[in-house]
């Protein structure tokens, strides 16, 4: 329903354009790895706390004047719902949010804090969100926003890709040759890899939750296991990456990597310490690849800081930790 | 020997256009207060987590070609040391800073990873870091670069004012009425009261350390109590203003605000929640006495975040706290 058609290179230039007038650019702050330096796009600063927000703008302002009016359904573990809920607020849209039992505390009271109505599913018990979100989308006539196999997504979370070219541009010399992105679905990936052709583009997911890795080696779409290990990082929790997303993904990165739950909560603290940012682990997914040495720098280096949105009493876990 | 010029608005114009040719302008975050907006400047996520970045850059790109290979000396609890030991290494220029034994190891280690010598002094004990300062001065024909009482260094924390006007002109729809600023000897608000002429400037101090508040109320500078409290708010505990600043924040300034301990903690607590951003305590002071109902907010209200060099320790108690 939601792969109508293919997104493009000039999709996300026109979402990128509309973004621009409504969201300040985040900034794109250096940090020196090693003696070499990186460029960390701050997601985080987003009103909502990750990049979400792009690509629900981009999505329901072209939404037609028939569909406005039967409102959106979103399926979300909590940023996506927010960007949503953002975006329908700003535009008069009547939002529904289905999001996990489990999704952090913080997350949950945003996404009502912003006037959406949240549906609960259970996903610890195995209930699938799809399904649900359909079933909701069926009652009230409503539009399926889905959090990352819709060509309006991924053209919107591809405008951080052009920010990031022209932020590189002015202060770093050039363009970015590299790309590191936290991966769940392939949203935000796909994007970045319409909007930035002659960059390298390296998908991080948590360990565990390795299904768009796997699926570039196999060739194929992969799950993840049935029996996947819990994981700090909720918002790279996807079961699998879907066909908009992966087309886009196999032709243009040749492998993923994986993030360890130690990886993620070093760059945590290491964000609080050298670029006072609050990160959530799966924003901090891909720092924590490069911090690690798993990915071979390039000449001008960016990497996605996605999001920031943890509870307290997690953050002040990691702070205390030092493994 | 510091005072030898008055700050002008003039200076504050070329300080900023010094500052844009190095650092990106830092974000301007909106932030929802009660029903309003005000607009959040995020000064914490520059290279060394503080605006004080900016007052060193224009000092020492003043420097005669004489001052140069002598030195520089700067006083400092810690942002300043960084703001002179980045700019000092990145013109090739030798840095020696006098910083108190207590300041936090993150503030001391990161100006020793600047390049910079840290020459410690008492101040638990008492010791005058002016009089240390003048003796390093003086054995090595190196200039002072004062942490405040200095017009280049007022002129560059102008600079901010700058930026932010330009920012509310853009998202705002107008100039700022009201810049809320954390204070310690005055230098960021002196140069905020030359930038911004037609707004009101309201210092924040910590309780127990209001001096300029004192000063203002009096109409003569006032000396912190020798029994004055113990504060988290290192950043903002110095002794007394100077009269080159004095002079401009009598002419602009009706009164000053305290922010108690509880106050700021919260503001640190709401700024990880809804700005993803590490605040340390001196740098949440002006966002603690907007938060709390202290001031009146104007049609356009800016607040400067001004610094986010914390220990991860004192931030997870910050954050585990609820007082």
């Amino acid at each position: 329903m939601t792969e109508t058609r293919e997104p493009t290179a000039e999709g996300v230039a026109r979402a990128a354009r509309k973004v621009a007038e409504i969201l300040p650019v985040t900034p794109l702050l250096p940090l020196e790895v090693d003696g070499r330096t990186i460029w960390c796009k701050a997601e985080c600063l987003q009103p909502v706390g990750a990049f979400k927000i792009r690509g629900a703008w981009h999505r329901l302002t072209d939404l037609s004047a028939e569909e406005r009016p039967r409102g959106v359904v979103g399926v979300s573990s909590g940023n996506h719902a927010q960007g949503v809920a953002w975006a329908a607020r700003r535009l008069g849209i009547t939002a529904a949010i289905v999001m996990p039992v489990d999704a952090p505390q913080v997350k949950l009271a945003n996404t009502r804090a912003l006037g959406a109505e949240v549906v609960l599913y259970d996903r610890p018990g195995g209930e699938d969100r799809d399904e649900v979100a359909a079933r909701v989308c069926a009652e009230r006539g409503a539009t399926l926003v889905h959090a990352y196999a819709d060509p309006w997504i991924i053209e919107g979370q591809g405008s951080t890709g052009i920010e990031i070219a022209a932020q590189m541009e002015q202060w770093a010399g050039g363009a970015p040759d590299l790309i590191v992105a936290p991966c769940g679905g392939g949203g935000l990936t796909a994007g970045l890899a319409l909007a930035a052709p002659d960059a390298r583009i390296v998908p991080v997911e948590p360990e565990g939750w390795d299904d768009v890795r796997r699926s570039l080696a196999s060739g194929r779409i992969e799950r993840v296991a049935a029996d996947a290990p819990p994981t700090a990082c909720d918002a790279l929790q996807t079961p699998a990456t879907r066909p908009v997303n992966f087309k886009v993904l196999q032709a243009r990165c040749p492998f993923g990597l994986v993030a360890t739950p130690a990886e993620v909560r070093a760059a945590q603290r290491l964000a609080f310490a050298k670029l006072r940012l609050v990160m959530e682990p799966g924003g901090a997914a891909a720092l924590a690849a490069v911090l690690a040495g798993k990915v071979e720098l390039g000449e001008r280096t960016a990497v996605v800081l996605s999001g920031g949105n943890t509870d307290a009493d997690a953050f002040a876990k990691v702070l205390a930790g030092n493994d």
